[in-house]
Protein backbone atom coordinates (compact mmCIF):
# COMPACT_ATOMS: atom_id res chain seq x y z
CA UNK A 1 0.00 0.00 0.00
CA UNK A 2 3.09 2.55 0.72
CA UNK A 3 4.14 4.38 -2.51
CA UNK A 4 6.64 6.51 -2.81
CA UNK A 5 8.78 8.35 0.45
CA UNK A 6 7.26 11.71 0.76
CA UNK A 7 9.05 13.10 3.62
CA UNK A 8 11.16 12.13 6.43
CA UNK A 9 11.77 13.55 9.49
CA UNK A 10 13.75 12.88 12.36
CA UNK A 11 10.99 10.23 14.37
CA UNK A 12 8.69 9.63 10.84
CA UNK A 13 8.49 8.90 7.59
CA UNK A 14 5.45 9.66 5.39
CA UNK A 15 4.69 7.78 2.47
CA UNK A 16 2.58 8.86 -0.46
CA UNK A 17 -0.62 5.90 -1.12
CA UNK A 18 -2.92 5.45 -4.62
CA UNK A 19 -4.60 8.21 -3.05
CA UNK A 20 -3.34 11.79 -3.67
CA UNK A 21 -6.00 12.72 -0.10
CA UNK A 22 -3.78 10.38 2.28
CA UNK A 23 -0.83 9.60 3.13
CA UNK A 24 0.93 6.57 5.44
CA UNK A 25 2.90 8.02 8.22
CA UNK A 26 5.65 5.41 9.69
CA UNK A 27 6.90 5.76 13.32
CA UNK A 28 11.03 5.15 13.47
CA UNK A 29 12.64 4.25 16.68
CA UNK A 30 15.14 7.15 15.78
CA UNK A 31 15.66 9.72 18.85
CA UNK A 32 17.05 12.76 18.39
CA UNK A 33 17.35 15.99 21.16
CA UNK A 34 19.15 19.30 21.31
CA UNK A 35 18.05 20.08 17.84
CA UNK A 36 19.47 16.60 16.69
CA UNK A 37 22.97 17.56 18.50
CA UNK A 38 22.05 14.19 20.46
CA UNK A 39 21.12 10.60 18.48
CA UNK A 40 19.97 7.79 19.30
CA UNK A 41 17.80 4.72 18.99
CA UNK A 42 14.91 4.05 22.03
CA UNK A 43 13.80 0.19 21.37
CA UNK A 44 10.09 -0.03 20.52
CA UNK A 45 9.21 3.89 20.63
CA UNK A 46 8.01 4.25 16.96
CA UNK A 47 5.25 1.09 18.04
CA UNK A 48 4.39 3.17 21.28
CA UNK A 49 4.10 6.38 20.08
CA UNK A 50 2.34 5.22 17.44
CA UNK A 51 -0.18 3.52 20.10
CA UNK A 52 -0.16 6.77 22.49
CA UNK A 53 -0.79 8.92 19.13
CA UNK A 54 -3.50 6.66 18.03
CA UNK A 55 -5.79 6.91 21.56
CA UNK A 56 -5.14 10.62 22.11
CA UNK A 57 -6.11 11.17 18.46
CA UNK A 58 -9.48 9.44 19.01
CA UNK A 59 -9.99 10.85 22.31
CA UNK A 60 -9.89 14.41 20.86
CA UNK A 61 -11.62 13.39 17.57
CA UNK A 62 -14.52 11.91 19.86
CA UNK A 63 -14.39 15.28 21.73
CA UNK A 64 -14.50 17.45 18.63
CA UNK A 65 -10.90 18.26 17.50
CA UNK A 66 -10.77 17.50 13.63
CA UNK A 67 -7.32 15.22 13.19
CA UNK A 68 -5.44 13.95 10.17
CA UNK A 69 -6.05 9.93 11.69
CA UNK A 70 -7.79 8.05 9.52
CA UNK A 71 -7.05 4.80 10.97
CA UNK A 72 -4.29 2.66 12.37
CA UNK A 73 -3.14 0.36 9.75
CA UNK A 74 -0.50 -1.66 12.05
CA UNK A 75 1.84 -1.26 14.86
CA UNK A 76 3.85 1.76 13.22
CA UNK A 77 1.62 2.67 10.06
CA UNK A 78 -1.42 4.97 10.75
CA UNK A 79 -3.19 6.48 7.67
CA UNK A 80 -3.69 10.09 7.18
CA UNK A 81 -5.02 12.57 5.37
CA UNK A 82 -2.96 14.47 3.51
CA UNK A 83 -2.23 18.05 4.83
CA UNK A 84 -0.03 20.78 4.10
CA UNK A 85 1.72 21.29 7.62
CA UNK A 86 2.14 25.06 9.23
CA UNK A 87 5.60 25.02 9.95
CA UNK A 88 4.85 25.93 13.23
CA UNK A 89 5.54 24.04 16.76
CA UNK A 90 2.72 25.32 19.03
CA UNK A 91 3.43 24.84 22.21
CA UNK A 92 1.39 24.89 25.42
CA UNK A 93 3.47 25.18 28.89
CA UNK A 94 1.03 24.18 31.95
CA UNK A 95 4.46 24.00 34.50
CA UNK A 96 7.90 25.34 33.53
CA UNK A 97 9.87 22.79 32.18
CA UNK A 98 12.53 22.72 29.35
CA UNK A 99 13.38 26.19 27.68
CA UNK A 100 11.34 28.05 29.41
CA UNK A 101 13.63 27.55 32.43
CA UNK A 102 16.63 28.69 30.82
CA UNK A 103 15.33 31.43 28.39
CA UNK A 104 13.51 33.34 31.10
CA UNK A 105 14.77 32.02 34.67
CA UNK A 106 11.66 30.47 35.96
CA UNK A 107 12.12 27.74 37.97
CA UNK A 108 11.28 24.19 36.80
CA UNK A 109 8.21 23.00 38.36
CA UNK A 110 6.44 26.52 39.10
CA UNK A 111 2.50 26.04 37.92
CA UNK A 112 1.16 28.97 35.51
CA UNK A 113 -2.16 29.92 36.44
CA UNK A 114 -3.24 30.41 32.87
CA UNK A 115 -1.73 28.45 29.90
CA UNK A 116 1.53 30.11 27.97
CA UNK A 117 0.65 29.76 24.32
CA UNK A 118 3.88 29.60 22.55
CA UNK A 119 4.79 29.56 18.49
CA UNK A 120 8.04 28.37 17.20
CA UNK A 121 9.04 28.81 13.71
CA UNK A 122 10.23 25.08 12.29
CA UNK A 123 13.53 26.34 10.92
CA UNK A 124 16.38 24.14 11.88
CA UNK A 125 18.78 26.34 10.23
CA UNK A 126 17.47 28.83 12.39
CA UNK A 127 17.25 26.77 15.05
CA UNK A 128 13.39 26.88 15.21
CA UNK A 129 12.85 30.31 17.26
CA UNK A 130 10.36 31.13 19.76
CA UNK A 131 8.06 33.78 17.29
CA UNK A 132 4.85 35.59 17.99
CA UNK A 133 1.66 35.82 16.20
CA UNK A 134 2.81 38.74 14.58
CA UNK A 135 5.98 37.13 13.13
CA UNK A 136 3.89 34.54 12.25
CA UNK A 137 1.37 36.21 10.25
CA UNK A 138 4.22 38.77 8.62
CA UNK A 139 6.22 35.83 7.52
CA UNK A 140 3.22 34.33 5.45
CA UNK A 141 3.75 30.78 7.86
CA UNK A 142 -0.36 31.26 8.84
CA UNK A 143 -2.95 33.76 8.38
CA UNK A 144 -4.44 35.64 11.11
CA UNK A 145 -7.77 33.79 11.10
CA UNK A 146 -6.00 30.64 10.39
CA UNK A 147 -3.94 31.23 13.75
CA UNK A 148 -6.90 32.08 15.32
CA UNK A 149 -8.18 29.06 14.98
CA UNK A 150 -5.16 27.07 15.80
CA UNK A 151 -5.46 29.09 18.78
CA UNK A 152 -8.21 28.11 20.30
CA UNK A 153 -7.97 24.15 19.10
CA UNK A 154 -4.92 24.30 21.40
CA UNK A 155 -6.32 25.42 24.41
CA UNK A 156 -9.19 22.95 23.83
CA UNK A 157 -6.94 20.42 23.26
CA UNK A 158 -4.96 21.16 26.37
CA UNK A 159 -8.00 21.45 28.52
CA UNK A 160 -9.19 17.98 27.02
CA UNK A 161 -5.34 16.45 27.42
CA UNK A 162 -5.55 17.80 31.02
CA UNK A 163 -8.21 15.98 31.97
CA UNK A 164 -7.35 12.23 30.53
CA UNK A 165 -4.14 12.47 31.89
CA UNK A 166 -5.30 13.73 34.97
CA UNK A 167 -7.36 10.36 35.32
CA UNK A 168 -4.34 8.36 34.89
CA UNK A 169 -2.27 10.11 37.66
CA UNK A 170 -0.04 12.12 35.12
CA UNK A 171 0.52 16.09 35.21
CA UNK A 172 0.75 17.00 31.68
CA UNK A 173 3.90 19.86 32.19
CA UNK A 174 3.70 20.98 28.68
CA UNK A 175 3.10 19.36 24.91
CA UNK A 176 4.21 20.60 21.40
CA UNK A 177 2.06 19.87 18.72
CA UNK A 178 1.33 21.03 14.54
CA UNK A 179 -1.41 21.59 12.71
CA UNK A 180 -1.63 21.17 8.88
CA UNK A 181 -4.54 21.95 6.48
CA UNK A 182 -6.58 19.21 4.43
CA UNK A 183 -6.67 19.54 0.28
CA UNK A 184 -10.47 21.10 1.26
CA UNK A 185 -9.06 24.07 3.55
CA UNK A 186 -9.83 22.25 6.52
CA UNK A 187 -7.52 22.90 10.14
CA UNK A 188 -6.82 19.51 11.56
CA UNK A 189 -4.67 18.69 14.25
CA UNK A 190 -1.17 16.27 12.81
CA UNK A 191 1.65 15.02 13.80
CA UNK A 192 1.51 13.19 16.70
CA UNK A 193 1.33 13.11 20.83
CA UNK A 194 3.31 11.27 22.66
CA UNK A 195 5.90 11.41 25.29
CA UNK A 196 8.56 12.68 22.45
CA UNK A 197 6.33 15.82 21.99
CA UNK A 198 4.85 15.98 25.72
CA UNK A 199 6.38 16.32 29.52
CA UNK A 200 4.18 13.98 31.67
CA UNK A 201 5.06 13.64 35.07
CA UNK A 202 3.68 11.13 37.50
CA UNK A 203 1.79 13.11 39.99
CA UNK A 204 2.80 11.17 43.22
CA UNK A 205 6.18 11.05 42.73
CA UNK A 206 7.13 13.78 40.03
CA UNK A 207 8.72 10.68 37.98
CA UNK A 208 9.70 11.93 34.67
CA UNK A 209 7.73 9.60 31.89
CA UNK A 210 8.68 11.40 28.78
CA UNK A 211 11.62 12.34 26.25
CA UNK A 212 13.23 13.80 29.28
CA UNK A 213 14.44 10.31 30.55
CA UNK A 214 16.28 10.07 27.02
CA UNK A 215 17.06 14.11 27.03
CA UNK A 216 18.96 14.02 30.45
CA UNK A 217 20.29 10.27 30.59
CA UNK A 218 17.70 9.07 33.18
CA UNK A 219 17.62 5.66 32.21
CA UNK A 220 14.29 3.47 31.42
CA UNK A 221 12.94 5.27 28.30
CA UNK A 222 11.62 2.76 26.63
CA UNK A 223 9.64 1.67 30.10
CA UNK A 224 8.41 5.17 30.36
CA UNK A 225 7.12 4.96 27.40
CA UNK A 226 5.26 1.70 27.91
CA UNK A 227 4.00 2.69 31.20
CA UNK A 228 2.24 5.83 29.66
CA UNK A 229 0.67 3.61 27.03
CA UNK A 230 -0.43 1.44 29.41
CA UNK A 231 -2.13 3.37 31.57
CA UNK A 232 -3.55 4.89 28.84
CA UNK A 233 -5.51 1.84 28.03
CA UNK A 234 -5.42 1.13 31.77
CA UNK B 1 16.32 70.71 42.22
CA UNK B 2 18.07 67.55 41.55
CA UNK B 3 18.38 65.69 44.59
CA UNK B 4 19.56 61.63 45.28
CA UNK B 5 20.58 59.95 42.42
CA UNK B 6 17.59 56.88 41.79
CA UNK B 7 18.91 55.15 38.96
CA UNK B 8 21.51 54.64 36.22
CA UNK B 9 21.28 53.51 32.85
CA UNK B 10 23.31 53.14 29.96
CA UNK B 11 22.43 56.33 28.03
CA UNK B 12 20.01 58.11 31.41
CA UNK B 13 19.90 59.14 35.08
CA UNK B 14 16.96 59.39 37.18
CA UNK B 15 17.30 61.73 39.84
CA UNK B 16 14.87 62.71 42.61
CA UNK B 17 13.23 66.19 43.56
CA UNK B 18 11.50 66.81 46.47
CA UNK B 19 8.16 66.03 44.83
CA UNK B 20 8.01 62.58 45.58
CA UNK B 21 5.55 62.51 42.30
CA UNK B 22 8.39 64.25 40.08
CA UNK B 23 11.79 62.96 39.05
CA UNK B 24 14.29 64.57 37.05
CA UNK B 25 15.97 62.83 34.00
CA UNK B 26 18.90 63.60 33.03
CA UNK B 27 20.47 62.25 29.10
CA UNK B 28 24.68 61.42 28.94
CA UNK B 29 26.46 61.14 25.92
CA UNK B 30 27.35 57.57 26.94
CA UNK B 31 26.68 54.91 24.15
CA UNK B 32 26.35 50.91 24.32
CA UNK B 33 25.30 48.15 21.88
CA UNK B 34 24.84 44.50 21.65
CA UNK B 35 24.07 44.45 25.24
CA UNK B 36 26.64 46.78 26.29
CA UNK B 37 29.66 44.73 24.24
CA UNK B 38 30.91 47.85 22.49
CA UNK B 39 30.84 51.32 24.33
CA UNK B 40 31.95 54.71 23.72
CA UNK B 41 30.87 58.45 23.95
CA UNK B 42 29.07 60.71 21.40
CA UNK B 43 28.93 64.13 21.75
CA UNK B 44 26.51 65.71 22.16
CA UNK B 45 24.16 62.63 22.19
CA UNK B 46 22.33 63.67 25.47
CA UNK B 47 21.56 67.68 24.38
CA UNK B 48 20.09 66.55 21.31
CA UNK B 49 18.18 63.02 22.33
CA UNK B 50 16.82 65.27 24.80
CA UNK B 51 15.34 67.81 22.34
CA UNK B 52 14.12 65.22 20.20
CA UNK B 53 12.65 63.08 22.95
CA UNK B 54 11.16 66.42 23.92
CA UNK B 55 9.90 67.68 20.76
CA UNK B 56 8.09 64.16 20.08
CA UNK B 57 6.52 63.66 23.24
CA UNK B 58 5.27 67.31 23.16
CA UNK B 59 3.71 66.08 19.44
CA UNK B 60 2.34 62.68 20.90
CA UNK B 61 0.74 64.53 24.33
CA UNK B 62 -0.99 66.70 21.47
CA UNK B 63 -2.73 64.08 19.54
CA UNK B 64 -3.85 62.20 22.96
CA UNK B 65 -0.81 59.73 23.87
CA UNK B 66 -0.06 60.51 27.66
CA UNK B 67 3.61 60.48 28.80
CA UNK B 68 5.29 60.97 31.66
CA UNK B 69 6.98 64.22 30.78
CA UNK B 70 6.29 67.45 32.22
CA UNK B 71 8.97 69.86 31.16
CA UNK B 72 11.86 70.35 29.39
CA UNK B 73 14.57 72.65 32.27
CA UNK B 74 17.73 72.64 30.80
CA UNK B 75 19.45 70.95 27.82
CA UNK B 76 19.85 67.73 29.50
CA UNK B 77 17.35 68.02 31.71
CA UNK B 78 13.57 67.01 31.69
CA UNK B 79 11.39 66.88 34.72
CA UNK B 80 9.03 64.19 34.58
CA UNK B 81 6.23 62.33 36.18
CA UNK B 82 7.54 59.51 38.62
CA UNK B 83 6.46 56.34 37.46
CA UNK B 84 7.40 52.40 37.75
CA UNK B 85 8.65 51.19 34.28
CA UNK B 86 7.09 47.83 33.02
CA UNK B 87 10.19 45.81 32.86
CA UNK B 88 9.52 45.42 29.03
CA UNK B 89 11.01 46.65 25.55
CA UNK B 90 8.11 47.04 23.23
CA UNK B 91 9.00 47.22 19.88
CA UNK B 92 7.37 47.85 16.52
CA UNK B 93 8.54 46.89 13.47
CA UNK B 94 7.83 48.67 10.00
CA UNK B 95 10.71 47.37 8.05
CA UNK B 96 13.06 44.44 8.64
CA UNK B 97 16.19 45.55 10.42
CA UNK B 98 18.79 44.39 12.85
CA UNK B 99 18.09 41.49 15.15
CA UNK B 100 14.83 40.11 12.91
CA UNK B 101 17.08 39.93 9.73
CA UNK B 102 19.11 37.58 11.65
CA UNK B 103 16.67 35.90 13.94
CA UNK B 104 13.85 35.35 11.33
CA UNK B 105 16.65 35.64 8.02
CA UNK B 106 14.00 37.85 6.97
CA UNK B 107 15.93 40.31 4.04
CA UNK B 108 16.97 44.23 5.84
CA UNK B 109 14.71 46.62 3.91
CA UNK B 110 12.13 44.40 3.81
CA UNK B 111 8.53 46.14 4.42
CA UNK B 112 5.85 44.35 6.55
CA UNK B 113 2.07 44.68 5.34
CA UNK B 114 1.28 45.38 8.97
CA UNK B 115 3.60 46.46 11.76
CA UNK B 116 5.25 44.41 14.26
CA UNK B 117 4.71 44.76 17.70
CA UNK B 118 7.18 42.85 19.71
CA UNK B 119 7.93 42.46 23.76
CA UNK B 120 11.37 41.80 25.51
CA UNK B 121 11.52 40.89 28.83
CA UNK B 122 14.34 44.06 30.16
CA UNK B 123 16.90 41.51 31.77
CA UNK B 124 20.19 42.01 31.41
CA UNK B 125 21.77 38.57 32.75
CA UNK B 126 19.06 37.23 30.69
CA UNK B 127 19.83 39.23 27.16
CA UNK B 128 16.56 41.19 27.53
CA UNK B 129 15.05 37.71 25.51
CA UNK B 130 12.10 38.21 22.60
CA UNK B 131 9.09 37.05 24.92
CA UNK B 132 4.90 37.19 23.60
CA UNK B 133 2.12 38.34 25.62
CA UNK B 134 1.56 35.32 27.42
CA UNK B 135 5.20 34.98 29.06
CA UNK B 136 4.88 38.87 30.20
CA UNK B 137 1.36 38.13 32.05
CA UNK B 138 2.61 34.89 33.17
CA UNK B 139 6.27 36.40 34.96
CA UNK B 140 3.86 39.14 36.45
CA UNK B 141 5.67 41.86 34.40
CA UNK B 142 1.76 43.43 33.20
CA UNK B 143 -1.41 42.60 33.14
CA UNK B 144 -3.79 41.22 30.60
CA UNK B 145 -5.64 44.82 30.98
CA UNK B 146 -2.37 46.95 30.89
CA UNK B 147 -1.01 44.81 28.15
CA UNK B 148 -4.09 45.76 25.95
CA UNK B 149 -3.76 49.33 26.45
CA UNK B 150 0.21 49.34 26.06
CA UNK B 151 -0.33 47.92 22.79
CA UNK B 152 -3.13 50.09 21.68
CA UNK B 153 -1.37 53.19 22.63
CA UNK B 154 2.00 51.56 20.87
CA UNK B 155 0.02 51.51 17.56
CA UNK B 156 -1.11 54.84 18.23
CA UNK B 157 2.02 56.07 18.44
CA UNK B 158 3.17 54.14 15.18
CA UNK B 159 1.13 55.78 12.92
CA UNK B 160 1.50 59.55 14.52
CA UNK B 161 5.27 59.00 14.57
CA UNK B 162 5.34 57.51 10.97
CA UNK B 163 2.89 60.62 9.81
CA UNK B 164 5.54 63.12 11.37
CA UNK B 165 8.83 61.75 10.07
CA UNK B 166 7.14 61.26 6.66
CA UNK B 167 6.73 64.68 6.32
CA UNK B 168 10.62 65.54 6.81
CA UNK B 169 11.32 63.00 4.69
CA UNK B 170 12.06 59.94 6.63
CA UNK B 171 11.42 56.16 6.91
CA UNK B 172 10.69 55.16 10.39
CA UNK B 173 11.82 51.58 10.44
CA UNK B 174 11.51 50.28 13.87
CA UNK B 175 11.62 51.93 17.54
CA UNK B 176 12.09 50.95 21.04
CA UNK B 177 9.55 52.18 23.78
CA UNK B 178 8.90 51.91 27.36
CA UNK B 179 5.73 52.35 29.35
CA UNK B 180 5.46 53.54 33.14
CA UNK B 181 2.67 53.61 35.65
CA UNK B 182 1.83 56.87 37.75
CA UNK B 183 2.00 56.75 41.45
CA UNK B 184 -2.12 57.09 39.99
CA UNK B 185 -2.52 54.33 38.00
CA UNK B 186 -2.06 56.08 34.39
CA UNK B 187 -0.21 53.91 31.93
CA UNK B 188 2.14 56.59 30.39
CA UNK B 189 4.82 56.71 27.71
CA UNK B 190 7.90 57.50 29.39
CA UNK B 191 12.02 56.96 28.74
CA UNK B 192 12.67 58.25 25.11
CA UNK B 193 12.21 58.34 21.57
CA UNK B 194 15.21 59.03 19.94
CA UNK B 195 18.07 57.85 17.37
CA UNK B 196 19.02 55.64 20.02
CA UNK B 197 15.85 53.66 19.90
CA UNK B 198 14.52 54.34 16.69
CA UNK B 199 15.91 53.29 13.51
CA UNK B 200 15.71 56.38 10.94
CA UNK B 201 16.45 55.58 7.17
CA UNK B 202 16.30 59.01 4.65
CA UNK B 203 13.80 58.14 2.09
CA UNK B 204 15.28 59.62 -0.68
CA UNK B 205 18.53 57.51 0.07
CA UNK B 206 18.35 55.14 2.23
CA UNK B 207 20.84 57.14 4.75
CA UNK B 208 20.88 55.74 8.44
CA UNK B 209 20.47 58.51 10.62
CA UNK B 210 20.44 56.46 14.18
CA UNK B 211 22.32 54.72 16.06
CA UNK B 212 23.07 52.20 13.82
CA UNK B 213 26.00 54.48 12.43
CA UNK B 214 27.39 53.61 15.83
CA UNK B 215 26.57 50.15 15.64
CA UNK B 216 28.15 49.35 12.43
CA UNK B 217 30.76 52.17 12.76
CA UNK B 218 29.59 54.63 9.60
CA UNK B 219 30.62 58.08 11.04
CA UNK B 220 28.96 61.13 11.21
CA UNK B 221 27.11 59.75 14.26
CA UNK B 222 26.45 63.46 15.81
CA UNK B 223 25.79 64.70 12.47
CA UNK B 224 23.16 62.44 11.98
CA UNK B 225 21.31 62.95 15.12
CA UNK B 226 21.92 66.94 14.76
CA UNK B 227 19.82 66.44 10.98
CA UNK B 228 17.12 64.59 12.81
CA UNK B 229 16.67 67.61 15.16
CA UNK B 230 16.87 70.06 12.60
CA UNK B 231 14.38 68.33 10.75
CA UNK B 232 11.75 68.37 13.16
CA UNK B 233 12.68 71.69 14.03
CA UNK B 234 12.64 72.79 10.61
Amino acid sequence: MKQALLYEGKAKQIYATENPNQVIMYYKDDATAFNGIKKSVIAEKGRLNAAITNHLFAYLSENGVPTHLIEQLNEREQLCHNVEIFPLEVIIRNIAAGSITKRLAVVEGTSFTQPIFELCYKNDDLGDPLINDDHAIALGLITAEQLAQVKALTLKINTLLQARFDEIGIDLVDFKIEFGKTTTNEIVLADEISPDSCRFWEQTTARKLDKDRFRQDLGDVTQAYEEILARLLG
